[in-house]
């Protein structure tokens, strides 16, 4: 199995990218590893190891960028060399942790589309009480999505929870303002109409509010709608340590208190972190594609190498593209 | 001025509803309440004043009730009959604690709409860890918004926050993907060339991860989003507060410190809950119809009926008409 993985995305590139491919190289010998960046950036936290090459560039596209043009223009970039490496059938899948927006433009544009499938999806695990996690689709692929979009992305994120999570029949809700059916805009009351019909487990509609307990094990919505609830979960979870921490320093006691459960609200805060859940999949693309957090330190780059392993050995791709052939036949015959 | 609240609606309904009602009745001589419901329940929290009276009834709209189906059919519902009493000019404006779909309706059908407003918006005002909060609108009364609906929303938000809440030139902020010019859905970007053009001070698109920073004074978004958004900022503090319990039982240390911060974590709280904003406007009718939280204690009903006196003394429902119908006539004039 050969990944490619960009070693110039993220924050903490490539030191951290350099240091999660060599865990995950060291571990499995099967796997083959090409790093694509400035080999001099690289080098000083390589290890010298017979499955990770580097591929050399020093082009590479920056958080700033704007996505679709610097895919475009960035011809030798980093992140669209290491795209080229699955296009052109010399990696089974990539990684990078750079800017969202340019990796699903790399996705779309150098990678491809899996065919039945309209749009792809952005698709990360986020944290839930009970550390199991749910999947959403799609976090901001897709801004103006259709109700077939929705369908799909249920689809996808079904196979993937039930394949790679190995959650048995995937509870899938679909994200609307109220719980009970034919509620919700337009979209959501066609989308929930076709999702009825697919071949899932569809619990129907769900709510914003019961997302971190866990309401479903897969959470479908439209791009624009599940960007705001993953920033609104962010920003709310931010404001609130920041709070927390602010109250700690009201006085002498509260003072006293912080020192006692520091250990304990780290434990807290890493349950909510969802870089432990790999990283968010590009998913409806012709190979797998993960967008690894911008902050992945070398654990969250390891598990997201994991997790692009899973994919491909399981075959997950394939598996997407046949069931929703499948569906897409039996509504032409219908 | 005269103002008529449902009694019977809410969590704590009648005895909060009737308690608050008091409170403001006994500090205001000019304001005359009409508490609608039924009387035999009303009377053991109502006290001898000479501004309050009862408008008895025992018909009631609850919960679980479909909205609209109820305000067309229980047409003595306590609910029903306090628009009706806005209606027919015998209160400046209404209060309900009770069902949020089933206000609006009966403020829609009821009430009616105010001229220039194509649709009425839900709109809380939320926490901010300044203190300070954000109006947000529309949550929930619209969720298929057009271009147009975005517009309107944001100079009623702003009128609001200026004349209401004493903002001098709010920053009204359009819910988006991110914060650069031309992000979004097709939604967003027709609404952003509308507002950029607009009688108010526009900052541009905000995120939602921004929000309870106090990124603006009035953030604008179509009702769908908007309820999404709202639950996942309630379901995410709420699950980090069980969280935050639950590390707190951790062993004897924590537990030690929970006692030493527990009141200093209850402030906290209290500063989350936007109860203590008054109630949410339903923006857009033809007269001041407030609804407050479901969990309203007698202090939210209090802060709703100062927020409704607020409203009908300072003639906002006019402004904003006549603010709308001039955009409207220069509009129709290009």
């Amino acid at each position: 199995m050969k990944l490619a993985i960009d070693a110039m995305g993220g924050d903490n590139a490539p030191e951290a990218i350099v240091k999660g491919a060599v865990m995950a190289a060291e571990e499995r010998k099967d796997l083959e590893i090409t790093l694509v960046g400035d080999e001099a950036q690289i080098k000083p936290f390589l290890k010298d190891l017979p499955n990770i090459s580097v591929l050399h560039t020093t082009e590479r596209i920056t958080g700033e960028d704007e996505p679709v043009r610097a895919v475009r223009r960035k011809k030798n970039a980093s992140m669209v060399l290491t795209a080229k490496e699955v296009k052109e059938g010399r990696a089974d899948g990539c990684i990078s942790a750079g800017n969202t927006g340019a990796l699903m433009s790399a996705g779309l544009f150098v990678v491809g589309r899996m065919e039945g499938v309209d749009r792809p999806a952005l698709s990360p695990t986020l944290p839930t009480q009970d550390g199991k996690g749910f999947l959403m689709l799609d976090v901001g692929a897709n801004v103006d999505a259709k109700p077939e979009h929705l369908l799909q992305y249920a689809v996808i994120g079904s196979i993937y929870a039930e394949q790679v999570r190995n959650i048995k029949q995937p509870r899938v809700g679909l994200l609307n303002v109220g719980t009970e059916d034919g509620k919700g805009s337009d979209l959501t009351k066609k989308a929930f109409e076709l999702m009825k019909d697919a071949p899932i487990n569809f619990i129907g509609n769900v709510e914003s509010r019961d997302l971190l307990d866990g309401v479903a094990d897969v959470v479908v919505t439209d791009g624009f709608t599940g960007n705001v609830a993953l920033k609104t979960i962010e920003g709310t979870a931010l404001t609130m340590f920041s709070m927390i921490k602010e109250t700690f320093m009201n006085s002498f006691k509260t003072k006293l208190a912080a020192g006692l459960v520091k250990n304990d609200l780290r434990g807290l805060k890493d349950k909510l972190d969802y870089s432990e859940y790999g990283g968010a999949g590009l998913f409806g693309l012709a190979a797998p594609v993960i967008k690894a957090h911008g902050s992945s330190n070398d654990r969250a780059v390891y598990n997201a190498i994991r997790q692009a392993c899973q994919m491909v050995e399981l075959n997950v791709t394939s598996t997407i593209s046949t069931t929703l052939k499948d569906i897409k036949a039996k509504e032409e015959q219908e």
